[in-house]
């Protein structure tokens, strides 16, 4: 029986045709924004069921109401293994500005970076590298009789336009596509030389608030002292919404929170996560939010309230008088722990109707919410991945969170009851949605290395 | 020698010839934010010039890099009487949405109104109705000599557009135009039945203000918690612009305001103003701004800012999860008494920069403020123009505020050192600057009376 140093071996020797590989799937410019562009939506996912049948996969084209998903199945030869759903996208955010691109957007190559070669085209990191960093593991195992576990292989082409046809999809088949857990590769190291599993991930709930005061603009010198302004209102309620500690001061907003285990606060804090620096790349210096709380802990850990976008009365070149009638603005919550996203809403919504000065009325509309997101600590396939991770990386894997939401990890709980474990090789200088995309050679042939001693692992 | 009685008497017998002369002037559709009718505010000058010198007046229309003035001049027989300056304007606004009108705007007609005869036309109030009640007085002294004061005549066709030529025109003909005192008649009645002078306009001062966070726009997932929102410091700075009084937080701000005088404020106490249904006509129910102030003081005697518009972040449809790099207000601030428009846009500035967050920077930009204006009330020309309007209407006038400003006053007082008397004959229900403006006959006649028994006063 050949042993996981042969599978190794064998990713390592073709790394060459690893690489040709991945060029003829770059170049198929299969931006899923951009209509003209679904002929190659297509085209990428024939490619990739063409490639799953090449690796013994039973892999078909799928329709959906949008881009077709690719599904491919293959069985290990050991019954009683375990079943992974391994999940990825073909298409790709659009290229724009092109005259930013050192070269073709669709003519994958290879560059000298600083520490070591690089694949620069768009999607090669975002997401078509890292996806293949799972199928050559696959196709390693193929040399040695098939992958240990039973795997189905879920590649969308959508993911870059918000999923649209997902969650319908997952719940149209659940029966087919429900495993024991989700691989999701559309994640990053922790740096160069740590490689990451991403635990948790905040949820989220939108809210939208319009005040109204009188039934018109009026004239600000001839109303103004005497008529309410909706401005004042909104100003005054949204100023309200953190206290002096940079805390959420809405009753029972905190509801649901939960501490995060001492285990990964522990490693948090031994992560030397640099504040500074992640905020002086954006221009600042001072970590705002929770005073109390660690920098990582108000990104991943905390939940927040984010007002994204206000507006009210005049806002073009100059000045007019007018006391406007209306004003609104739009917030976002992050949710961590037990948090429900409608309790939120309804809190949110009571505290803004609690504050209403007479004359003025409330009207909210909301969006779409999610809770957050949360591996336990204790979760097996989390241990036996994470000490996968650091044999081949000679460094125990960090355990991190993300401030932001996986819709899919969200949809794959909700739609199948299935966690998810987050493992990607990504770096935080790839530029994905940005011109001159790269993954790192290495980022491509250690993920491959990676993926075949976690699927070993998991099915020891 | 005449005595008033018979200059009445004049004014009544040309009614009729009056009115012809009124629906020539409001045929030429002289609306200067239209370029198309550039032309047709010539014509309008035109037209008043050759009256004016019908009138025995030395006229001439006279260039500026707009729209051209009018100025005429006539003696009065008696060497030391007073020297007025009539000041109206002979453009109107723009009619649309025409489809509105029930008759063509610029086809002058009688129609009968509840309370008598109405003038319906554009500009039939603003400002031309108004403006011809004193040169039809001027002519019913023609009959008879003259006007008893030295009269000059200053007509402007901008006042619509925001009167871009007049502040140098009356600074490059200061020696010209100056007189004892202007006459200004854009203003209105107290009620139908009770004329009215204006005695005090608030100033203005603008301020606009951009706070800036980081240095481009961030997701709010991925930085929310950690990275300075500005939309929040603006909320928080807003919000505590007004005390829970409803007065204005800032310090210095009441740096200049004064109490008005006891014999107004007794007057204005006898109006017995409707706040309510002054309210209630634009949906609201109870009075905003300063909780210890009568809601006319609140519109005329107090202070006031407001934020007249407000932008930051997305504002589109649906959600985006933005933290956005910048967010701005506009704010106007209403000045009385003795405020200084520039320390008081100091005042505000120190205030924000005082309250920002670490990380967050302020920028502001002014527009022009103008101070305060108000005629004293022991005011000779003031106290003559009041009885004057009491013998005509039987009724004293009412002493009202303003809570807006008329810039022309103002330029009047910076460029000519010369205090204004606002009398006019509008209604509140005149329409103007809307479809089927009108111009109540009543006040069209009793309006020529007025001016007469105000020149004989000013005269006497």
């Amino acid at each position: 029986m050949a042993t996981i140093d042969d599978v190794l071996a064998a990713v390592d020797a073709g790394q060459g045709a690893a690489l040709d590989r991945l060029f003829a799937f770059l170049s198929i410019p299969s931006i899923s924004a951009v209509p003209a562009h679904f002929p190659d939506c297509d085209r990428a996912a024939d490619w990739l069921a063409t490639e799953l049948d090449g690796l013994g996969f039973e892999a078909a084209k799928r329709p959906t109401p949008g881009r077709p998903m690719v599904v491919g199945k293959i069985a290990a030869s050991r019954r009683e293994a375990p079943h992974v759903l391994f999940y990825g996208h073909y298409d790709v955010q659009p290229v724009d500005p092109l005259s930013l691109w050192r070269s073709p957007p669709f003519e994958p190559k290879l560059e000298a970076g600083p520490e070591g070669e690089q694949i620069v085209a768009r999607g090669a990191a975002d997401d078509k590298g890292q996806l293949m960093t799972f199928l050559e593991a696959c196709r390693a195992f193929g040399q040695f009789g098939g992958p240990p576990c039973h795997v189905t292989a879920l590649f969308e082409g959508e993911e870059e336009t918000g999923s649209p046809s997902l969650p319908a999809f997952l719940a149209d088949n659940a029966k087919e596509l429900k495993a024991d857990i989700a691989l999701v590769c559309d994640t990053g190291m922790w740096d160069r030389s740590t490689p990451a599993i991403t635990t948790s991930l905040r949820g989220i709930v939108a809210e939208e608030v319009t005040l109204t005061g009188a039934n018109r603009d009026l004239h600000s010198g001839l109303y103004g002292g005497l008529a309410v302004n909706p401005i004042h209102a909104l100003s005054r309620i949204l100023g309200d919404v953190h206290d002096e500690t940079g805390a959420v001061a809405i009753p029972g907003f905190y509801d649901g929170v939960e501490e995060v285990p001492q285990e990964i606060l522990d490693q948090w804090n031994a992560l030397d996560f640099d504040a500074a620096a992640f905020l002086r790349d954006v221009g600042l210096t001072t970590p705002a939010g929770e005073r109390d709380r660690t920098p990582l802990e108000r990104l991943w850990s905390r939940p927040t309230c984010e007002v994204n976008g206000i507006v009210a009365g005049y806002t073009g070149e100059g000045t007019k008088t007018v006391l406007p009638a209306k004003a609104s603005a739009k917030l976002t919550f992050r949710l961590v722990g037990k948090q429900n996203p409608e309790r939120v809403s309804q809190a949110f919504r009571a505290f803004v109707t609690s504050r209403l000065p007479p004359d003025v009325k409330a009207e909210f509309a909301g969006h779409a919410g999610s809770p957050a997101i949360a591996l336990p600590v204790k979760n097996q396939a989390l241990r036996l991945a994470r000490r996968a991770l650091e044999v081949e990386w000679g460094k125990p894997a960090a355990l991190v969170g993300s401030g932001g939401s996986i819709p899919i990890v969200g949809a794959f709980k909700r739609e199948l009851n299935m966690d998810s474990l987050l493992v990607g090789f990504g770096l935080e200088d790839d530029r994905i949605h940005s011109p001159n995309e790269k993954y790192e050679r290495n980022s491509f042939h250690k993920g491959a290395r990676s993926w075949a001693r976690i699927l070993a692992a998991l099915a020891a």
